[in-house]
């Protein structure tokens, strides 16, 4: 099956530490080998992101999936970061900035919070969804397609306690994976 | 009259190019010399916090401002990273993290595209409010009492290009910390 051209960018601010978004690029790597997979905090360990090479990779890409766990309801700082540096007005959005304009944007996220949590009734007060317009108005700017989400919540550093519960994360970890990559495989074919 | 103590976190990332978020903390230590101002681009260019420093300020306060420009419809990078290394577990929340019950929180915050484009017609597709979510779902899991927020639109760095354009942005943005401080005299008396 021929997949569009696929650029990952990982925007966890210490990978080494993490098991679900580890395991989810691992499993990413292994089956979708075509995809390209950035690793910010190996590249920009200090935060200076390298704007030209940045924007290179987003230029080649057909889909831009970030990948990140969910930290204060956001992504992490560093993926912010890359965006603020990357997306800039005559590139991604502005009169002349088209460059964007018709990549479809996938979101692959992690909470370490239950999925349960994330409702109207539950601990959070809000549904996952949400969470997500800055992504949506982002895409709106940047002529961007929102092209959906995979979500896997439950997978807290609290909660590794013995290798058993570690196992069980890696586990959902790499299911997440397969179901972004039945998505990727949706929409490459739109 | 007596104010509450007071502390106003700066997340602009570099206020020395900054028009509105500049003038609204100038006119604040001019208006509020009570406050704690901490301006995150002087203290933290590196992105890297000083935890156990920023811990004392949070301790100190009963009120804490978050003022910033929105990039992305979300904080700047460098707020967002003040947040994730700050607010820890154990601190801020967790079974035995308490240390920032009762306290307020006010988002001051401004956006360069006029105010008018925040709507569901509008070109961002959604109101200002549905972008507020996560700061409010914080407040919930820290125990905070989240205080309502401050906000001025139009005040992009686009729109400079004359005098009296950028003392029209200096005018609004005095206006704005007139009503910030408003709602903080406001709320220091609940």
């Amino acid at each position: 099956m021929n997949m569009k051209n696929i650029l990952i960018i990982s925007g966890h601010t210490d990978l080494a530490a993490s098991v679900a978004n580890k395991t989810i690029l691992e499993t990413l790597n292994e089956r979708l080998p075509e995809a390209e997979i950035v690793k910010l905090d190996e590249l920009y360990p200090d935060f200076k992101i390298d704007v030209e090479a940045e924007q290179q990779k987003l230029l080649r890409a057909d889909i831009i999936v970030l990948q990140f766990p969910v930290f204060w309801y956001s992504a992490p700082s560093l993926l912010e970061r890359w965006m603020e540096e990357t997306f800039r007005h005559g590139f991604s959005h502005g009169s002349t900035g088209d460059k964007l304009k018709g990549k479809k944007l996938v979101l692959s996220f992690t909470t370490g919070a239950p999925e349960a949590m994330y409702s109207r009734e539950g601990a959070m007060g809000y549904t996952i969804d949400e969470f997500l317009p800055c992504y949506k108005a982002t895409c709106r700017l940047c002529q961007m397609e929102f092209s959906g989400y995979v979500y896997t919540g439950g997978v807290s550093y609290g909660n590794r306690t013995s290798p058993e519960l570690i196992e069980q994360q890696k586990s959902v970890s790499e299911k997440h994976a397969l179901r972004l990559i039945e998505l990727l495989e949706k929409i490459s074919h739109r």
